[in-house]
């Protein structure tokens, strides 16, 4: 993978390049639709396509649960298996492990862990999440890191960010395929002295991509924002960047604007399957009475097939149905509109109008109240087992 | 509407034709998905016409309780507010009333009945069911039939084709729109006398078509055939036939057989969504341990989408995942097999080969056994309040 800077936003820290990938060129910033089970959950290829999305984001630790690593390269890798030939990246798992799977227990070696699904137990070492990635055969594969709880104290956050650069060291000297390009994860919690720690630790060791991980997790949307920007300023320039977990309309434009590249999040398709639209000024719930008899589009000025194709009444009556079209419209809607914002975002920075398109939006898009919004992702993180 | 005879079967009652619409001509015989609450399930109106169906089956019954007849006539009617510009035809919800709706109240006025979703009370006459079918715009409507259970007795059942020959009556001194074509439906449950009754009375009237109800209703399947060649026998040769609730490859081939030439089920559709596929020797669920590491399509010699893009091996995960997509592919399959079926069949009676055919296809293809079929359409018929 070559990762090319072609411009930087003159009064931000917002850039605009491209990932050369061996399944086709990324044009960043970008975000990831999240097909952590080999799905992005209710749509085809073809349709991600049609989208305008570029690169998926798959998880080793479901793929290595089901259908078994060993399933996916007798089909002849992820890509094959899932029948997408565009760019994909896999997680190692490492915070599924650490968030998703009951009682895991870490040493210097490696996590025992019990499945989310069954309770079997698991053994994953570095190199075995290396090995496991190569089998997959995604073009971008993630380190396996320790990801610490939110709320997790200094010296346990300390503990994580030594053990995740001995790991980071483990899996590089483990990584053989040259086809794929092995990425790290900086920890370090809420603390900027880790999180400096871990950068240097990991930069240290050179790698084709930076993540920033162990971040929205709960924590304020300003302390998330300020462990962003620390990090991003310590990360080498020549190198992507990548935010994971980050998904809102608003909090895309801030951290874009801090010099991330690369984002992904449920958050979008996640929220389609329960209503939650967005549009120009914000979240909107289809559910609602007032779409009921309405017979445009549910955002008017909106390209993507559901709002070419059909009413806000007809998405209103199939979510009141449930009827499962009603998730599958919602969906493509949703990636539309972050897809669509990603691609006017990098159009505003290579036109050095990246600040004004950003007052811009953020002046009109109401965000989901902070409160709500932690509440729910607290909700959401205690409950979210077989989710995605 | 028009229906035009071109071919019968010399050594069976076979026959093909076409139904002239307003949306297009239809072969026949003809499969129609049911598509109760304006949506086949899980696919869009693109996909419908990529796996080859010209015509939909709707429901007044399920469209009067959701989203409200008023709502779609403002949307412009049911073609532009599901956006199938196919044609369509609704039934007009007496089979849903008495099957689905609990303490239905029949007189020779029209019936009390509680809708299944929450309980509300409603009050439909045949001249309403004109009224709404109107509203919602099909190519073909259906007269307000009144539908006996399986297990009714001959008084019961002569009563109701008593009160559905009065109430077709009703049905036509309504009817206004001329750009749609007006059925009747013959009742008569699996009395032979009555199934006489019923033919003379309603085509004593003159419809545009004429469909059989009352069966499939959990009776033995010797008993459905009979009804259906009693019936076809009396019914004009120069109208369209419907049998109505038929949809298993063998059903469909011994009733095209007796005469049929428009046929609806929910069953390839929901029996897909429980994993069940279609192929040449019977029907197969995807679920089965055997397919977890097939590189083949489920069906190799099949060029629907599902097949053509998909391994068996993925449809079996996305199925053991619960994912959403699984349903969907699992649809198109299933469908794309029925739709091409019918389209052999058609051929086979135009070129005088449907006897050959019939014999060659029934030869490999496995029937679900009987009881079990039984068994599981009354559990069903019993639980299946909410399905489609």
């Amino acid at each position: 993978m070559d990762f090319r800077l072609i411009q930087t936003c003159p009064d931000s820290k917002a850039r605009a390049g491209e990932l050369i990938t061996p399944h086709g060129v990324v044009p960043t910033p970008v975000f990831l639709p999240v097909g952590s089970q080999a799905t992005v959950k209710t749509l085809t290829p073809e349709e991600l396509k049609d989208i305008g999305i570029s690169m998926v984001l798959a998880n080793a630790y479901h793929l290595y649960l089901r259908p078994g690593i060993s399933v996916i390269e007798k089909m002849g890798g992820l890509h094959q298996f899932m029948a997408w030939d565009g760019a994909i990246v896999t997680d190692s798992g490492g915070y599924q492990i650490f968030s998703l799977a009951p009682l895991s227990q870490v040493s210097d070696e490696g996590v025992v862990f019990r499945s989310h699904i069954d309770g079997s137990r698991h053994f994953i070492t570095p190199e075995l999440a290396i090995r496991f990635q190569e089998a997959l055969g995604a073009d971008i594969i993630m380190a396996l890191d320790e990801c610490p709880a939110s709320d997790a104290g200094f010296e346990e956050v300390w503990a994580a960010v030594k053990r995740t650069h001995q790991w980071a060291l483990r899996c590089q000297r483990a990584h053989r395929r040259d086809d794929q390009a092995l990425c790290a994860i900086v920890q370090g919690g809420v603390f900027p002295e880790l999180r400096r720690q871990s950068v240097e630790c990991l930069t240290s060791l050179g790698f084709a991509g930076y993540a920033i991980g162990g971040l929205s997790l709960g924590e304020p949307k300003e302390v998330t924002q300020a462990m962003v920007e620390e990090t991003v300023a310590l990360l080498p320039e020549d190198k992507p960047r990548y935010l994971m977990g980050v998904g809102s309309p608003e909090d895309l434009l801030e951290a874009v604007s801090m010099g991330i590249d690369i984002f992904d999040s449920a958050l979008p398709t996640r929220v389609a399957r329960n209503g939650a639209l967005f549009i120009r000024l914000g979240r909107v719930n289809i559910s609602n009475s007032v779409y009921s008899r309405m017979e445009q589009p549910v955002a008017p000025d909106c390209d993507c097939y559901t709002c070419k194709t059909f009413s806000a009444a007809y998405l209103h009556h199939l979510f009141r149905c449930q009827e499962l079209l009603a998730y599958r419209l919602a969906t493509i809607h949703n990636l539309s509109f972050i897809i669509n914002l990603m691609s006017k975002v990098r159009v505003a920075i290579l036109n050095d109008t990246f600040s004004s398109f950003k007052g811009s939006f953020l002046k009109d898009y109401k965000p989901a109240n902070e409160q709500a919004r932690l509440n729910q992702k607290q909700r959401w993180l205690q409950a979210r087992k077989h989710r995605e």
